[in-house]
Parts: C-alpha cells; sequence; structure tokens
C-alpha cells in the first residue's frame, strides 16, 4: 500500500473515531482537549461536531488556516510534557474528550512521546471520557474501546477512561 | 463541511484521478512530472502505480520521507515557473502524465501559478496524454476529461492533451 493510501485512511480513521465520540458523548459536559493543532484541520472537525464546547489546543507552535484561528486564551504553546502536566495543575474542568494528533516523521519518538503523556491524559479526563488519538496510550486508567466500522486496528486508538 | 472531510475528499479525489490515469495510460510509454514534491506521499503512488517509469520532481524544496526519497538526477529544485520552461528546452521525452499538487493556502495564488503552468505543461505532454491536478489547468491543448466516480468537480482537474 502506497503511502497516500496509507495516509487517507489514516485521516478516515481519525475522522471515524471523531464522529464516534461525538455520538458517544452527546450532550455529556466538559471541554474538549486538542493535542497537535497543526493547521487546525481536525480543530474544525471538532468545532462542528461539539458546537460551543471549550476546546483548549496544545502544540509547539500553530499555523492555523485563517479559517480556523483558535482564541488567544484556548491555545497552550510549547512542549507537551510540559504544557500539559501544568494544565492539570489549574486543576481543570475534566475534559470529555481528548484528541491527540502528535505523531512525526520519527516513529519511536512519537511512540515515546505518547508513553510519557498517557498518564497525564488519563488524568484529565473525566470518569467515562473518551481519548482518541494517533498513537497508542498505555495506561491503566484507559480502557481501549472498538474502533469504529471501517477502521483497521492499529491505525488509530480509542480509549475510555475507567470510572 | 469541515476542512478535514473536505482535506480527505481531495485526497481520495486525487488517488481516483491516478489510479484512472494509469488504466488509461497503461503500457503507453513515456516519463511521469510530478509537479509539486512535498514530502513524496503522492510519488510514493506513482512509483506503485507505474513500476520502473522515470518520475521527474519538481519542487521548490523537497523534504521527503525516508522511504521515498528520489534520485537526485530525477530532482529539479526551484519555482516551476523556471524549471518547467527550462526543462521543456531540454526536448525530453513527451510526458505520459504530469500530475500537478502545487496548491498553497493563498488560493489565488495558486490558481494563478497554475495558470502560468499550464502552457507549457501542455507542450510537455504527449498527444493523449493525461494531466491530473489540484488546479484548473485553462489551456486549449488540454481536453477537459470526465471524473472518475464519485469524484466531484472541481475537487480534482483531470485533462488528456489533444492530438
Ligand atoms: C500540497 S504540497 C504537495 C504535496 C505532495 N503531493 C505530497 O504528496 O507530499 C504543494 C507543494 O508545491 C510546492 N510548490 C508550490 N508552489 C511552487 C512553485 N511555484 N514552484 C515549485 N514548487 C511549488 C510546495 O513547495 C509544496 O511542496
Ligand atoms: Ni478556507
Ligand atoms: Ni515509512
Amino acid at each position: 500500500m502506497s503511502r497516500l493510501d496509507s495516509y487517507i485512511r489514516r485521516m478516515q480513521a481519525q475522522k471515524l473515531c471523531l464522529d464516534r465520540a461525538a455520538q458517544l458523548i452527546g450532550t455529556r459536559p466538559g471541554p474538549i482537549l486538542e493535542l497537535g493543532f497543526g493547521n487546525g484541520r481536525t480543530y474544525d472537525h471538532l468545532r462542528e461536531l461539539f458546537p460551543g464546547r471549550k476546546i483548549y489546543v496544545f502544540d509547539r507552535q500553530i499555523n492555523p488556516h485563517p479559517d480556523c484561528v483558535p482564541p488567544t486564551d484556548m491555545v497552550r504553546l510549547g512542549d507537551a510534557r510540559e504544557t500539559l502536566p501544568r494544565f492539570l495543575e489549574g486543576a481543570p474542568e475534566p475534559a470529555v474528550l481528548i484528541h491527540t494528533d502528535i505523531g512525526t516523521g520519527d516513529k519511536t519518538a512519537s511512540l515515546r512521546l505518547a508513553q510519557d503523556l498517557a498518564p497525564t491524559i488519563a488524568r484529565l479526563l473525566a470518569p467515562g471520557g473518551l481519548v482518541a488519538g494517533d498513537q497508542p496510550l498505555p495506561d491503566d486508567g484507559l480502557e481501549p474501546l472498538p474502533l469504529p466500522e471501517g477502521v483497521k486496528v492499529g491505525r488509530y486508538h480509542f480509549y475510555r477512561r475507567r470510572a
């Protein structure tokens, strides 16, 4: 399979997981955290799925499309290994959904980053809160959920915070 | 429709047009030109569809994934407004397929660039040669082809060089 094929499938998997998350969450309250903003394509999708929700954005730097500029007070710039624990210290409302899209070309480094962030991610979620991500998030507090139909195992990752 | 949705559809449209081009071209000879190499995702797909073909690559700079590094002698670095006419002057073999993926965030500039390149693109193609691209390519020598099923008009662009 070409890199174009697998890229398309990964983008579809991302979309399908987020669409499923929106169904599961319904009107349950809580903010959303987007880890890895990039140019805001996924952010735009989250805004559409969850109108009116607070969406916090974490990235080293953001490069938003003009249509997708997040409000300044919702942006946390810096290495997620620092910004995420600092955010947690601020005792925020528990998140209803966290999305991670933090992979770079370096597979080992991406896996490692997700592994490092997983415990903080689990603690940021409300019990029953969801996390969808491009990398596995190994943490005892996170229970793997079945993937939406059409998403191959390993292409995306989907968990629920244990109660 | 969110930017994620329309991005996925654009990537699918690209893939479907290139897959169709491969069917139409079959074993007809001639090199392929990839305008806008980026990180080489589409290049990888072209390599798979057309094993053993010469694929020339044009971009201001290339940022290849380690699996998708093109041979140095196939790369033409610089602004396509300069590299493409220079390539044509070298009286290359007529191309059997040209793919353009040269859009940037600036829609007007992208349309303009494609418009500027269209006549050179038409001249680089063999009669009956194909061009698929992310931007319209207005030129009398290029006849619009029907898009593959599932590709909405305007999402991708597909032409044949008139005989
Ligand atoms: C959307 S990206 C291409 C992505 C690529 N198909 C891939 O699979 O990674 C567009 C590319 O067009 C290139 N580009 C834009 N304007 C250009 C110009 N005037 N001359 C040469 N390259 C240009 C950019 O440098 C960028 O790499
Ligand atoms: Ni726009
Ligand atoms: Ni690879």
